[in-house]
C-alpha cells in the first residue's frame, strides 16, 4: 500500500520583521510542493527497514525496525494525539540520525531526520516503510520548506496510521476534514519544534490550510483570497542569518525608537489592507486589474520599509531594478538579507514580458519560479495518481 | 568698481516630502557657489548698458539703461525695502526679457533673467552694470541653483548700492552681519517668487546663512552644525517633474492614510534625530565616526521612507547599489524622481575609495560633486581675490 501527501511552501506577502514587534503580518500559500510517498512494503520486500529517501538531493537513509524500537520504544507507546518529541528521545534520535553519516555539507538536514524519526514512530508505530521526498521548493530560503516536508510527512502517515478518515477507493488528490486537519497541523509543528526551535507556527499552518493567514501578537487568523494571484519568486540564493537579521532590526529599534515605532505601525496598517483588499470579491477584469495596483503599491510600500529596517541587500535591491524595468513591482519576502524576493505578475501581464523578466533574473544567476498564490493546502492521494 | 558676491547652494539631509505633510527637514548649505561678479564700468567703456552674462551656458543679455528705464520707471522708484515685483512690472520685465531671443532650448531661464532684472533694477537703480554670473551648481537638479543666483546677485547689488555696511577696503571673502543677511535674504527671496511662483523660501534662506536649517509647517530655525560633513552628490542628470512627484505622495497619502501618516511620523522622528545628532558636539575621531555612523543609519532609513512613498527612480537605485558596493550609505535628495543623491563620506574614509566610487558612478553618466556639508552661507569681496 502507498499513500502520496504532497504540502505547499509559504510566502510572506507583507508584515515580515514588523510582526516581531506586534505589527500584523500576511503569509500565503505557494503552488510549489513537497511531496511525501510512503509506501508499506509487502512481505516479499526486503523487510525491517525504514528508509528515508530525499529524492532531490540523491541522499537516502535506512534503519532497521530493531534498532529504532531499541532507542525510541520506551518513548513511543500507543500515542494518538500530537506531542513534543521529549528532550531525552531527541537524544535517542540525534544518535539514531548519527548512524547515517550524513555528509558534512548536508549536516543542515540532521534535524530534519530527526523531525522524520519523531513524527514516523510517533505516528505509525514501528512498521517498515519506504519513504520518499520530492520537493519544488528551494530549501534554507524561507519559502517554507521544512515546514512542507513536516505536513506532507505526516498527512501521509496519519492516512496511512488510520488516525483519518480518508476513502482509500478515491483516486485524485484528497483534501483532509476541517478537524483532520488541525490534527494534521498540530503534529506538522510538533516537527518543525524539532528542526526549528521556536517556530511561529505560521509555515505549518499555511502549508496544511493553503490559502493565507493573517497573523499578530502569535494569533493567526485563516484568510480567503479571492484573488487570483500569480507571483514570481526569485531565489537570491544568498545565504543569510535570519537571527541576525532579526536581532538587527531590534537593535535599530532600540537605537531609534520614535521612528521605528512609526514603521512598524505602517507595516501594520499595510498588512490590514492587503488582507481587505485580497478577500474583497473581484467583479470583473478592471477590477482585477485595479486591486493587482493596489496590492503593487502596498508591496512596494512595505519594500520601502523593510530598507528602513535595514533588511535588505544587494541582491534584493538588483532583483528590484530588473523587474521595475518592466513595470513590475517587487518585494523581499521573509527575512531579506538575500533569500527571496516576490514579484507581481498582474494577469494580463503578456508571457513574452514573463519570459524576458526571468532570462534576465537568470542571467544574473538567480532562481526563479512562478506560483500561484493563496492557492490549497495539504492534500493526500492513495494510488496511482497518474 | 567691482565687487563679486558667492552664495551656496542647498540639500535636503532629512525631510523632503513628507514636510509638506507636517514632518519637519533638514536642509544645509554645500560648498558648491555660484558667483555673481558686479562691475561698475568707468565712464570710458561703453557706457548706457546694463549686461548679464550667464558665463557657464556662454550666454550674454544685455538692455540699453533707457530702455529699462523706459519699461520699469514707473515700478522701481527710490525702493529701499524687499518688495514683491508687480504683475504689471513683471509684463514689462518680460517684454523686456523678450527683446533678448533666448534660444528655445535655454527658455527655462527666462524667469532668471526676469529676476535679474527685478533686483537690479530695485537694489540699485539704472545705472550701467556688467554683471557675470559663474556657477558650481548644477542647474534644476534640486541643489538650489536658482536661490544661490539670486543671493549672490542681491548681495552684490546690495554691496554695490550701499544699502549695507561693508569694509570696501578690506581683500577677502567678508561676511555680511545679522541684520543684513536678513535683507539679503528677503530680496533674494523676491527674486526666487519671480523664478518659482511660490518658493518655500528654504533655499535663499540656507544660501544667505549657510550652515543647516530646521524647517516644519512653514517655520525655519537655523541650526548650526558641530560636524564636519563631507557627501559626494551625484547629478542623475535625470530630470523630473517635481509638481507631480508632490502630487503623486498626496494621492498615496489619500489611498492609504494610515500607513502614510505613519510614515511621514517615522520621517519626522528621523529629521528631528538628526539634528541634534548634527548638533551635539563631537569629542574625538571615535566619536566622529559614531556620529557618522548614526547619520548612515538614518540616511538609510529615510531612503526606505521615500521609497515608500514611491518618489525613487531606477537611477537612484543605480547610485545606492553603486555606494553600497563601497559601503557607502545613500539618500536621493529633494524631490526624487531623478534628481540628485548624496552618499555620505567618512571622515576616515580613503581618498582611493572616493575615486573609485566616483569613477564608478561616472561611468554610469553621472556628474559627482564632493562637498563640504553645513558651511558658509552668502559673501562679498571687493577688488582682486586671487
Amino acid at each position: 500500500m502507498e499513500v502520496k501527501a504532497r504540502a505547499p511552501g509559504k510566502i510572506i506577502l507583507a508584515g515580515e520583521h514588523a510582526v516581531v514587534h506586534g505589527s500584523t503580518a500576511v503569509a500565503a500559500s505557494v503552488d510549489l510542493y513537497t511531496t511525501a510517498s510512503v509506501r508499506l512494503p509487502s512481505s516479499s520486500d526486503k523487510d525491517d527497514l525504514v528508509i528515508l529517501q530525499l529524492k532531490d538531493l540523491a541522499l537516502e537513509f535506512s534503519w532497521s525496525i530493531s534498532r529504532i524500537k531499541e532507542a525510541l520504544g520506551v518513548f513511543v507507546g500507543a500515542i494518538s494525539t500530537p506531542t513534543s518529541c521529549p528532550a531525552e528521545c531527541l537524544k535517542s534520535i540525534v544518535s539514531l540520525v548519527e548512524d547515517q553519516n550524513i555528509p558534512e555539507a548536508k549536516i543542515g538536514l540532521a534535524s530534519g531526520v530527526s523531525a522524520f524519526l519523531w513524527l514516523y514512530s510517533s505516528i505509525l508505530g514501528f512498521v517498515p516503510v519506504d519513504v520518499v521526498i520530492t520537493s519544488e521548493l528551494p530549501l534554507g530560503s524561507g519559502l517554507g520548506s521544512s515546514a512542507a516536508f513536516c505536513v506532507s510527512l505526516s498527512a501521509a502517515l496519519l492516512a496511512l496510521s488510520g488516525s483519518v478518515n480518508v476513502d482509500r477507493e478515491y483516486r485524485g488528490w484528497m483534501v483532509y476534514k476541517e478537524d483532520e486537519l488541525d490534527l494534521l497541523n498540530k503534529w506538522a509543528f510538533e516537527g518543525e519544534k524539532i528542526i526549528h526551535g521556536k517556530p511561529s507556527g505560521i509555515d505549518n499552518t499555511v502549508s496544511t490550510y493553503g490559502s493565507m493567514i493573517k497573523f499578530k501578537s502569535g494569533s493567526l487568523t485563516l484568510i480567503k483570497s479571492s484573488m487570483p494571484l500569480k507571483m514570481l519568486i526569485t531565489n537570491t540564493k544568498v545565504g543569510r542569518n535570519t537571527k541576525a537579521l532579526v536581532a538587527g532590526v531590534s537593535e535599530r529599534a532600540i537605537r531609534h525608537p520614535d521612528a521605528m515605532n512609526s514603521v512598524f505601525n505602517a507595516v501594520n496598517s499595510i498588512s490590514n489592507e492587503l488582507s481587505i483588499l485580497i478577500q474583497s470579491p473581484v467583479d470583473d477584469e478592471v477590477c482585477l486589474t485595479e486591486k493587482e495596483e493596489k496590492l503593487a503599491e502596498l508591496m512596494e510600500m512595505n519594500q520601502g520599509l523593510l530598507q528602513c529596517m535595514g533588511v535588505s541587500h544587494a541582491s534584493i535591491e538588483t532583483v528590484l531594478r530588473t523587474s521595475l524595468k518592466y513595470k513590475l513591482v517587487s518585494k523581499l519576502t521573509g527575512a531579506g538579507g538575500g533569500g527571496c524576493v516576490l514579484t507581481l505578475l498582474p494577469n494580463l501581464l503578456s508571457g513574452k514580458v514573463v519570459d524576458e523578466v526571468i532570462a534576465e533574473l537568470q542571467s544574473c544567476g538567480f532562481e526563479c519560479f512562478i506560483a500561484g498564490i493563496g492557492g490549497k493546502g495539504a492534500e493526500i492521494s492513495f494510488g496511482d495518481l497518474s
